[in-house]
C-alpha cells in the first residue's frame, strides 16, 4: 500500500468511485477529499449536501449501487407520506438519508459549520480518509438555460433532478465563489500534497471546487504535481451531463477540450485508451497525457486507475 | 346532530379528544378549533406544532391510542438511524410524523403562513371542521424551574419532554404573545360563536391562548358565551403537569382554582361528578358549575361531555 499525502477534488459519483479505488490503494489516512458543495441546497427545511454525501455513503459501503446515489437497503415511508400530503416528492429523499439531512442540520443550527459537521458524520460512518468541504461559505450553481432566449436562471438541482439535465446550458455561474474561503486545511491540503482531480463533471463539480480564488492561485503554483483524471472517455460523458455541457457551452468534447479546461492549475491528464489517439493534442493542449483503462466498472479497476494516477502524478 | 357555530379553544391530548367527541354531536362544519401554537419548536431545522398535529392525528383517527400522542402504525427508521449518528433524538418523531414536519417547514419556506399550512394539512387528512393555529406569529413558552434558586429559563420541550415534566416550576411566560396577531378568522371564530376552552393545561395550553391581548378582550365581553370544561378533576389533572404546576405557581389545585383562573373570560365551569362537593366554591368564585361525567374514556364518554358542554353555553 502507498502512502504520502494524497489530496483529490471530488464531486458525486464519479469522484466516489475514484476514491474507493484509491483507498485500496493508498494508506487512508494520507488521503484528504475536497468536495464540491455549490449543489449543496435546502429542501423541506434541510440542508442536504448531495456530492458529500454520495462520497460519504460510497466509501462506507452504503451506497446504493444500482442508482449510484442514495442509501443501500433505502425505505421510503417518509417520502411517501409526504406525497400523500401534497409535498414536494421530486427529490428523492430516503429514510436513511433523511436522518443524515437532520443531523447536519440540526449541528449547523448549532453553530457547527459544515467542515465540522462533516468530520462528525465522517467518523460516524467510519472513515478514514479525511473528508472537507470546498468551503463553508455558500456556493451556489446557478444555470441559465439555454431556450427560451430570455430565460431565467435556476438552481442546480432544479436542472439536474426536477429536469433530469435534459436541457441545454446557456451558462453556469457559482453564485458566492468570488468570497468564498477555503475550509480550514484546505488550502494546506493543496499546498503539500500530490493533488488529483477526480473523473468529474468539470463545470458543475470540479467548477466550483478550482473557481474558489484562493484555490485556484495554490493550484497553479503547483500544476506540476497536479494530474486530472478526465471525465470525457470517447467524446462523451461516462455519467452525467458533462458531455452535453461542453457541447452547450462551446467547448469540444473531448480529452483535448478537457486538458484546454484543466491546464492552468494541472500539468498531467489520465485519458482512457479509447483516446489514445488524442493523447498528442492533449501535449499540444499544454498537459502530459497518461493513456490507461479509465473506465471504473468495478473496484478493482477504479483501484488500477488510482495507481496509475498517483504514479503519474508522483513520479514513481 | 347539533348545529351553529361553536369554537373551541384547544391544547393537546385533551382538546383532542374533546373534540373528537364535539365532533359525534355537533355538525363538524360549524365547529372551529383555535390551537395553541407555544410549544412549537424547531428541531432538525423542522417546524414542529405538537399541539396542531396531536388534534389532527385524533380527529383524523391516525393517533397512536397508546400514547396519545403520534402516529398509529408509526415507525423509526429516521429517528433509529438519527440515533445511530449521534444525532439529538429525544424528541420522538416517527416516520410518518416526519413528513407532516417536512411539509410544513417547506411550505413556510415557500412563504405560506402557519394557518395556511395548517389549513392544507386538515384537508390533506380530511378534517371537516376549521383548524386554527392561535396566531401566525411566534409565542413562545419559556419555563423557569423552580431549583436552583438562580435557574435559567427552559424551552417547553425541555421542560416537558426532556425533562418529562419532573421538576417544579417557579414561572411560565409566553414569549412574544404581548405582540402576537391572533390568526385570520380567530378572534371572528370568538366573536360570534359559542366558546369551548377544552380540558387543557390552563397554563401552558390555555394560557398561551386567552393571553394574546385581542383574544382576552374579545373573550371577557362574551363570558357569558364561555364554557370551560375543568382540566382538573378530584385535584389532579387527568394527564400530564397541570395539577403539579397549580401547586408550583400558587393556586389550589381544584376546580376552584381553575374558577379563579377562568372567571374573566369564562362563564360557566364543567366540573367532574367526582368534584360535585366544591360546585358551591366555584360558583362562589364567580363560574356557573354545571356538573357532569367529565372523565374522556371513551369516545362516547366526550361525546356526552361535549353535548353537556354545548347545552351549557348555549342554554339549551
Amino acid at each position: 500500500m502507498r502512502t504520502g499525502r494524497v489530496t483529490v477534488l471530488a464531486g458525486g459519483v464519479g469522484a466516489a468511485r475514484f476514491l474507493r479505488g484509491l483507498l485500496r490503494v493508498h494508506r487512508p489516512a494520507d488521503v484528504t477529499a475536497i468536495v464540491n458543495v455549490s449543489d449543496d441546497f435546502t429542501l423541506h427545511g434541510l440542508h442536504i449536501s448531495p456530492d458529500l454525501d454520495t462520497v460519504t455513503y460510497t466509501l462506507a459501503e452504503q451506497i446504493n449501487t444500482e442508482t449510484g446515489w442514495g442509501r443501500a437497503d433505502e425505505t421510503w415511508r417518509v417520502l411517501t407520506e409526504l406525497g400523500r400530503l401534497g409535498g414536494q416528492d421530486w427529490f428523492q429523499l430516503g429514510d436513511l438519508d433523511l436522518a443524515l439531512h437532520l443531523f447536519r442540520t440540526q449541528r449547523r443550527s448549532e453553530g457547527a459549520t459544515l467542515s465540522e459537521v462533516t468530520s462528525e458524520i465522517a467518523a460516524s460512518f467510519g472513515l478514514e480518509l479525511r473528508l472537507l468541504p470546498v468551503s463553508d461559505d455558500p456556493i451556489q450553481t446557478r444555470i441559465t438555460p439555454a431556450e427560451p432566449a430570455d430565460a431565467s436562471e435556476i438552481d442546480f438541482q432544479d436542472y439536474f433532478v426536477a429536469q433530469r439535465h435534459g436541457i441545454a446550458v446557456r451558462s453556469v455561474r457559482f453564485a458566492g465563489i468570488d468570497a468564498a474561503q477555503p475550509a480550514p486545511g484546505v488550502l494546506d491540503a493543496l499546498s503539500t500534497a500530490d493533488v488529483i482531480v477526480a473523473p468529474s463533471n468539470p463545470f458543475v463539480s470540479i467548477g466550483p471546487v478550482v473557481g474558489v480564488p484562493t484555490i485556484r492561485d495554490t493550484l497553479a503554483r503547483r500544476r506540476d504535481s497536479v494530474a486530472a483524471v478526465s471525465p470525457i472517455v470517447g467524446g462523451a460523458s461516462i455519467k452525467g451531463p458533462a458531455g452535453a455541457m461542453m457541447r452547450d457551452l462551446g467547448h469540444e468534447p473531448s480529452v483535448v477540450g478537457i486538458a484546454r479546461l484543466y491546464v492552468e492549475f494541472a500539468g498531467t491528464l489520465v485519458i482512457d485508451n479509447a483516446d489514445r489517439d488524442l493523447a498528442d493534442a492533449v501535449a499540444d493542449a499544454g498537459m502530459t497525457p497518461v493513456v490507461t483503462d479509465s473506465i471504473m466498472s468495478s473496484p478493482e479497476r477504479a483501484a488500477a486507475l488510482a495507481r496509475t494516477t498517483l504514479e503519474a502524478v508522483s513520479g514513481q
